[in-house]
């Protein structure tokens, strides 16, 4: 897609969805009082998110990227996702389906998924000053000695995934109790009963059209546009313990 | 190990956890009040949490099956993984460790935490009637239309498994609100931001000393056996809108 | 199935194929005169090879074990291959087929592809005395300093990869002119342009049934019975430089 | 890296090369009556090949991205391969390296060895006409029915992949004598015992710079560039039946 048009479908889009009824996902973040398992295993299709802040304005990182990141990355994921769905809806009541065929199908499924979760954490833990407030730096001192010791592990792990794939992720193991950083391969590659609080893309498209191959200039300007108070957020919901 | 032996360090084992001070992941589930970020990143040594049922008593799965998997399975993930965070702690310090080096360590990490929480949550879920109550099919055939082609579902990624390694997990997506069963491949195979509500192992250590090559025996016993009440509490407590 | 039915099933398969048609695989081993491209890369079905040694003489593992081993995960292998080529060549035709539903298919047939190919190579050098002759411990001892330290690694690799999956192999790289020793994870983790010369399946169902949790011991009844003859024919074929 | 400066390190690594004495891989395409197995297992020091064609004229990739990926992708796999290579040998002689702590650098090694080799050999399969002879066209339309049928499943293949990471491979399976294309995840999935005749590199590196995200743009140049004689060459080479 040329500069020109693919900004107009941007656009276009934004708008669309902004206008549609309120989209599963975003209900998740906005609407907690009603019934908590909105869509059905199978039958629910999902539609974008929108990106929570102008792309036009983030530090280092250019529209073009984030556009193309949005609408072709996270937007691909949500396309093939509901087409995935679509196809094990048919294949679950097809008795001449065999397993392991079955299973070639829910591999996409938990792929596509974690694409589509992990880009919309990634896209609401950016857009901010890069600044974390004190108490968030106490709370990940005290797991971690210090703040600084966190963040050298969060760019090691980043920069050990440069030139490939995968995530870096902080995130509190509710059944260990523990507050760690994750290596992730890909998008399904995970934690267990994890609930993440920050997320960095280490997949080539997430600055390859900004940075080339040079990783670190990339982790740079992440950290020059964390949005810590969603950060903040996320750690105060995912501490409640949840299994008492 | 001789079965004489094995049995005499499994009730040693058992009696020795049940007397040590609160071991962290017991004290997980069992002390809500407290900080609920109870360890460091990298110097938390945890200890293995005890069997929660009798594990002469269960249907279809043998005792001697059940030690050796609690015993040489999930100890060893536990005393792998306490071995893999101190080795962390180390390498994090030294300037030395280039970061893909480093990543060796945490792909390592991820995997035994995986294990160990994964067979935590297993072992957890065992140890019942095999019935489901009517509330908890009622919530199930919401999203999978009956229980009936949610369980249809399960065993069948289950089979798709069997002969390699892996784990089958009804849980729910708290980013997107769904309740969904999930192919994993291994311990380090997971979906994102996903509170288990209930797991399956496909690992052949869960059954070839009992059934051979004969997974879906196995799946058939592990049904009898499912603990359905800790199911419905985990489901009440994910569902727990925590991002509103 | 029940021990005296499988007895059954695996004798007469055993006559079956040996009475058929030289199968694919088979021909590859004996017939190096005709087209060496024997099948198409979608219709070609593969017929199992019988063991090539007696299941009840090996020291240490026993025929039930080597029985199921070769019937149920070696068999199970062929039979789901056979399925998913089938579906490929239908799928391939179909336009409406998506490239990642496709890719669902192509990695169960690289899966099982591997899972065939190296059960193949595995049962082939078994059946041994256990012995390396003199030449052979010499090639082995001059790239990796002593036969010793090859045998240390070897065994090393096996031991972090017992209570999962997966497989160890000395390799001829052919594009490197490296003698190594490959850690693989599954059927599917593989070096590239590597001759196989010794594999070893460190798949639970290679030795749960004999050995329990016990990889260590399985070990040395695998080294027990390696039938070095073999290798030594692979690695004279393998080194022969292709690419001058 | 400036382009600048990126630009003349290229050149004067180029020169060096080629002045240096004959590196290991490409000893192995030019110096066949020497011992082929050429390096100890773990000592070898690996060093850069060249890039075969002048980065200047390729038809729709642009200088700058190939010389970053023969740079950075490449080349820094080269490095992290040697720096791998040096860990495992002093690992390997401290007898309180666990096999599991062990392990986590032979994945590296696998993922590095493997990144080394399929960049060599995408590298040398670029530069052509785009244009396969006759006799080949032939050869490949021998197993996929017509050749367009082939290209048409590598094709998609690479689609699917795009926006992730991962290989397509075109090769000959030695123990199953099939001619099949092959879905690679990353540098460490793959095919056992198959000569590979054609690989396309789907990681972002290989096209971000030039394309952004529109990957089928991408294959469409990677097509206009193959340097078929080179793929006729391998095919020649690898059908040798080797286990006969």
């Amino acid at each position: 897609m040329e500069n020109q048009s693919r900004r107009a479908f941007f656009r276009a889009a934004t708008v669309t969805l902004a206008a549609a009824a309120v989209p599963v996902s975003q209900a998740a973040e906005s609407s907690p009082g009603t019934d908590p398992i909105a869509g059905g295993a199978f039958g629910a299709q999902l539609t974008p998110t929108p990106l929570p802040f102008d792309a036009r304005r983030l530090n280092g990182l250019s529209e073009k990227l984030l556009q193309s990141h949005w609408e072709n990355n996270y937007g691909g994921a949500v396309r093939a996702l509901n087409a995935v769905r679509d196809r094990l809806s048919q294949a679950l009541v097809d008795a001449d389906t065999p397993p392991y065929v079955y299973n070639g199908l829910k591999r996409e499924q938990l792929m596509r998924t974690g694409s589509v979760v992990l880009h919309e954490l990634y896209f609401s833990n950016l857009g901010g000053s890069g600044v974390a407030g004190a108490d968030l730096r106490t709370r990940v001192a005290a797991s971690f000695k210090t703040f600084d010791a966190w963040e050298t592990e969060f760019r090691k792990i980043g920069l050990g995934l440069g030139g490939g794939s995968g995530w870096v992720m902080l995130g509190y193991n509710r059944k260990l109790r523990l507050l760690e950083n994750h290596w992730m391969a890909d998008h399904a590659t995970a934690p267990v009963d994890v609930a993440p609080l920050l997320v960095m893309d280490m997949y080539e498209h997430a600055f390859a059209m900004d940075y080339g191959a040079a990783a670190a200039r990339y982790i740079d300007a992440f950290f020059n546009n964390i949005q810590w108070d969603a950060v903040a957020k996320r750690l105060e919901q995912g501490t409640v313990p949840v299994r008492g």
